[in-house]
Order: structure tokens, then C-alpha cells, then sequence
């Protein structure tokens, strides 16, 4: 039923899940004199793991939020594919800006660092608009995708370029601040939650109707 | 039928053999000098080689443990995705803790070192028990699981988290034995097994009712 | 009915993900000084950009021609495992000179440098027409795949070891134009779209007669 | 039908394609001064291309037979994870011998370093003797595979070891040698083609019952 998507999820799946370990990568062990100095030198790490945490969480939600998207594909043309490679670039590009945020969170260089962090996700929140566009102007969404759920996606996708250009324009004064309205953005997404409804329903429906065949004795 | 997991599946595959494969990088090659030396700076490399196999051990372990889990499971949800990132988050951390005893083994810090190794699989059995309590909350477990079954799995995964604990304490004073604990856990966690008896039974119905086409000729 | 290419393309996906996303490990994090040098560094760093962009550019092309081309092949065999495993060992081979050309594009070297990326997809266009060759002469192709395609696929494989070779040629002179002859055979790849009709012909009447369960209500 | 083994393939096909891929990172970009020294100095990395092309191709190998091994596996059970987890240790491990051997090979140390590289397939051959008596043991094949076909796989495990361990022993004194014959046998292995006939058969003749259904078009 799906099988025109299988091979670009199976693509995509393991650019996100490479994107998403390689992150690791970046935190190098510390070289510590006597032993008391071991775990200060751990600790000293915790840029890097807030980077870590922050490039992992965001490249999870981008997961879902591509899942949730294609789920509602009935099949792939030409532009799909790269469009999808657009979006794929912006998110192998994630552990370069988590590097340098890592490597200038704790000097006075923080304010440009996490200002370059922020602005990478315009061009990333830029892709996923166009993805979407091409999907629609394609006409490959499933016949269940209503109208309304496509102005849903479609509004929450415009709400994207514009809170990272802020976060931006906020990280150069306030570090924290701009880490902060990025944060938000990406809870926010989990939250709007735009998975179809009638493709869930369609699988409460199936569960339903016993298509079990211990369905009888449960 | 289990159409629900295939991408879920897919993405921690990718994110588990990553995690495993990624492991090698941190075995460096030895610079020597003359060649019988060559030999010595290899086998200097054991506490590289050990935390490698250790590493490489409880990926496995762990792999084979959300393999069966999923098994179980009939279809995701919003909070599976994020109760499962978290396992996934605490996976690809494994190779920082790997290369920091991988260095400090047999250095003063050993014991520190280790305890740090152990410590970070506290959060990690930690998550665990939020994605079964997720699956479990959910009703996302197939009809065919038992009540006895989710009983037995919860029990061991209770005791995940406590053991770690010790072994962190231990580690500080005894490093060895703390590495012990921690591999007398991973190997308790093979022989637990908690795989689906009613999912096997069901696939052994299957091969002996002659679902090949050339069964009668066998 | 395409069990035959299922693990082939899961492996051959997870390699062109895997060479496509090491990318980004070949742009280190500048170290500045003092605050207005941050962003000096960030932008000295454009022969790495512009090396990954074009180098995710042209993975990505080969991973959709390869898609397409594996989409017309109704079962595979060994030969074609080791001239499929050819363009994979080309694949995995794109991140070395992508670097050598990051670092060596503002420098004396940019001739040399680009002539030996362009001169390194001569054995890639090669090993794609291996591949090509294997599945003809292996009678892999689909039923539905007409003597027409089969000629315009060829016809289109012939093009690329003679325009690379060109580009090399160019490049010690001129490196900036050879860059520009490699990038435009591969836009010329894409237009090409040498996917299967017959195949998309066939998916478009299955969308068409409603298989879906909810068409009726559509 | 083979639903048993998807996910083991899943997972196994990422650790051979990382492994596969991450062999590239071990060439590093060459530092030349004037232009005239960019050739040598990419000329020099001899040893690393070389390296670089043996593993790749021992790593194809190992995953083609990996495929046709577990083509003729009807369902996995526990010992077969770990088996088959033994075998995917040894695979990753690659990497780093790989290494050593690109370092040394140029240097007086060639010998010693090609000793050990041909030396860590010994348990990499072992390891895939346990897996196939593991699939034996636990009753695992289908039931299309028959006795001449196990006799004839069992056979092929068995000169692994052997000829592995003359190669290391050899190495010592010729490393050409010893290199050639660690290849030697890679190349048998590609000869040896042990496929399951039956498997193959059973595919031929569904191509040729007209399962598609443009067949009667064609």
C-alpha cells in the first residue's frame, strides 16, 4: 500500500539516525592530572553535553515530525526526493553549529555561537515548507489527509523561519534567552502533534475489529 | 499488522548498530618505534579492547531487549516516540563513558573512571522502565501479552537501576568488582529472556501447520 | 515480489546514508580569538561548505538514481552483489577527496585539487555502468521494462565517464570551470529521470481504482 | 514467511554498511607544501587505498555471505542474536587492523603489522562456524535447505581458520605473501557461492508462472 515510500524512509531514517549519534562524537574525553581533578574535568564537559541534549532532542523531533509527514504520503515523485534531500542536508548539518555552541558556551564568544546555532534552523524550517509545498502541489498526500489537516501543517510550518530569525536576533545579547525561545519552538512542536487523525482512526478501526486471531479470547 | 512499528523499528536499528559500529573509532592505532616494539604498544591497548568488547556487549544486550520488547507491541503512540528517544539518547552515550575508563584503566583514576561507566547506566535502565511504564499506560501491548508476562518485565526491570547503583559505589574502591556487577546484571538481563511465549507459540503454530509450499515434500 | 532486492537496497541505503552524513565530520570548528573573529573564522571555513553541499548534492543524485534504477530490477544475483558493492566502494570513497578539495580550494592547489575530485568519479560513472551491464546480461530486469528504457538508461551511462574525464582535464587549468562541468552532469542526471513508465503507470492505476478502503467516501 | 529474521537483518545490514563506510575515515587528507608535491603526497597514502580496497572487499564478502546465510533461515531464536552478535563484533572490529596496517605497511614493521591483520580473521571465521551450528543446533533452517546444502556450507567454515592462521604465520616473513593469501581465500569464498539452490529454484519458478501482472502483456 505504502511501498512508493518505503525506500526514501528507509534513506531517511538512516541520515537521522546517523545525524543523531554522531553528535556523540563531539564530546572528547578529558586529560586530567591527579585524581581529584578527574571529575572537575568531567563536569568542565558540560557544555558539550547541553549541546548534546539540545542537537539530540531537536533531530528527535524532526524524526517524529518526518514520520508523522510521511505517514500521510501516498507516493513519491522526482522533486519529493530532494526535496526530502534538503530537509536531510539541513539535519546532517546539526552536528557542525552543536559543535561550535559546545566548544564557545562558557567564553565570551557565546552570544555569536548560539546566534549561529539558532540561525542554522532557518534554513532547516525553511526546507521542511518547501517539502511540504511539494507534497501538496504534487498531489501525493492519501485521499484520508483532509483540507483541514493540510491548513493545520501548513500554519504550523510558517510559524518556524520566523521564531528561529528571533531566537537569532535574541541569542547575540542573550545567550540563554535565544537557547530558550529555540526550546520552546521545538516543545511546541511536539505539542501541535499534526499526526492525521484519520490515519489513526483507521488503525483504532483496525484493532477494533478483531483482526487478531486471539482477538476472540482476549 | 505490526505496520506501527516498522519506521520506530527502523530508526533504532540504525541508532543501535551506529552506536555499536561507532565504538572501533575510539581504538587508536599505536605510534611504536622499532619493531619489537610493535607488538608491546598493541597489547598496551587491552583496556581499549576491553572497554570495546564491554561496550559492544551491552549495545547487544540491549538491542536484543528493545527487539523483543517491540515484539510485544502492537502499535506507537506520541509518547512511545519520545519515552523511546530517551532509551536511544542514553545508548548513543556509550561511547563517551567507553573511551573515558578506555583511558583511565590503568591509570590512578581506574576506579573513578569506572564509576562513572556504571553511573551512566542508571539513567539508561531508568528510561527503560519509563518506556515500558509508556507501552504499558498506552495499552500498546498486543492482545496476546499476559498480565503474568507485563509482571515478569516490570519485576526486571525494577531491579536494574539498584544494581547499577551498587556497582557505581563499589567501583570507587574496587573498580574490577564494579565492572563485575555491572556485567553479572547484562548477563542476567540474556538469561531473563523475557521474550513472548505467546508470540513464539504462535510462530511455532505457524511452522508446524506447513505454511511452505514445499512442506510435504520435505 | 521484490523480496529478491529487499536487502540489498536496505544495505546500499544504509551506505549511501552513512557516506552522505560522515560528511559534515570534515568541517572543524574554527578556534578564534577575540569576538569579532568568530565570524570571520565561521566564513573562512566556505571551502568546506561549498565541498559538502556538493558533495551531499551529488550522493544524494547517485542515491536517487540507484533508487530508480533498483526499482526496475525484478530479482538480483552474486554478480550483481559485487557490481552493485563496486558503486557502493565509489560511494564511500566521495568523503576523501571532498576533503582534500575543502582543504586545498583557497590555496595554489585548487587545480590539483578539484582535478583529482572530478578525476574520481571516472571509476564511479565506470562502476555504474558495470552495474548496468550486470543486471542486462543477468536478466534482472522486470517484465515491464522495455528494450526503449533499457537503450536510453544505457545512452545516459555512456555520457559520464567522457564528461568527468573533460572536467578533470579542465580543472588543472581552470578549477572553477571544471567544478561547474561536474556539477552540471549532475543536473543533467536529474533531469534525465530515467524512471521506469511502465512502473509509474502501473502505480498510477492502482491509485486509480481505489484500493484504498476509504476511496469510496473520498 | 520470514518475518522472524527482519529485524536481525535490519540491524546486521546497518553494522556491515557503518563498518563498510567508516573504513574511509582512516585516509587522512595529505599536507603538501608547493604544488609540485601534491601528486606525491596523495601518492603516498598507497598504503591506505590499498587497505582501504582489501577491507572493503572482505567486508562485502562476509556481507553477501551473510545474506545468503540468512536466506536460508526460517525464524531466529536467543542464542542466534549472540552468535550472530559474535560474528557483527568481529566485523566492526575490522576497522582497526585496517588501520595498522595502512601505518605500517611501508615501514620495516609491514610484516608484524600484516601478521596481525590476517590474525584477527581467525576469530572472525570462528565466529561464523559458531553461528552456522547455531542455526543447526537450533533447528533454524527452512525446510527447503537440505542436508548436502549444510555439509557443503559446514565444509567452507571449516578451511576459514586454517588458512587464516597460515596467512598470519606466513606474514611474518612475507607480508605480500600473507596478504595474498588471506585474499586468496576471500576470493574463494565469492566461488563458492553457497547459496541455497533450492531458495533460488523456488524464485525461478515463481518468475516463470507469470506472477506479475503485466506477464501476459510482456
Amino acid at each position: 500500500m505504502r511501498e512508493g515510500t518505503n525506500r526514501v524512509e528507509a534513506f531517511s531514517d538512516g541520515v537521522f539516525a546517523i545525524a543523531i549519534t554522531l553528535l556523540i562524537l563531539e564530546i572528547k574525553v578529558p586529560h586530567a592530572g591527579p585524581e581529584e581533578h578527574f571529575w572537575t574535568s568531567l563536569v568542565g564537559l558540560w557544555p558539550s553535553y547541553l549541546a548534546f541534549l539540545l542537537s539530540f532532542f531537536v533531530i528527535l523531533v524532526m524524526w517524529v515530525n518526518h514520520h508523522e509527514l510521511i505517514r500521510m504520503v501516498e507516493a513519491v515523485d522526482y522533486p519529493f526526493f530532494f526535496a526530502n534531500g534538503l530537509v536531510l542536508l539541513t539535519v546532517t548539518f546539526v552536528p557542525f553549529p552543536t559543535a561550535v555552541v559546545a566548544e564557545h558556551l562558557n567564553t565570551p564568544e557565546a552570544g555569536a555561537a548560539v546566534a549561529f546555532y539558532c540561525a542554522t534552523f532557518v534554513p532547516n524550517s525553511l526546507s521542511w515548507g518547501l517539502l511540504f509545498y511539494t507534497i501538496h502541489r504534487g498531489n501525493l498526500f492519501k485521499e484520508e489527509v483532509t483540507p483541514e489537516e493540510i491548513s493545520r501543517i501548513r500554519g504550523s510550518y510558517a510559524v518556524g523561519p520566523a521564531v528561529y530569525l528571533v531566537a537569532t536576533a535574541v541569542a547575540f545579547y542573550q545567550p540563554w534567552l535565544g537557547l530558550a525561545i529555540n526550546c520552546a519552538l521545538w516543545i511546541l512542536w511536539v505539542r501541535l502533534c499534526y499526526r492525521s487523525k484519520t490515519v489513526d482512526a483507521e488503525m483504532q478501526r483496525r484493532r477494533t475489529t478483531g483482526h487478531h486471531r486471539t482477538a476472540s479470547q482476549g
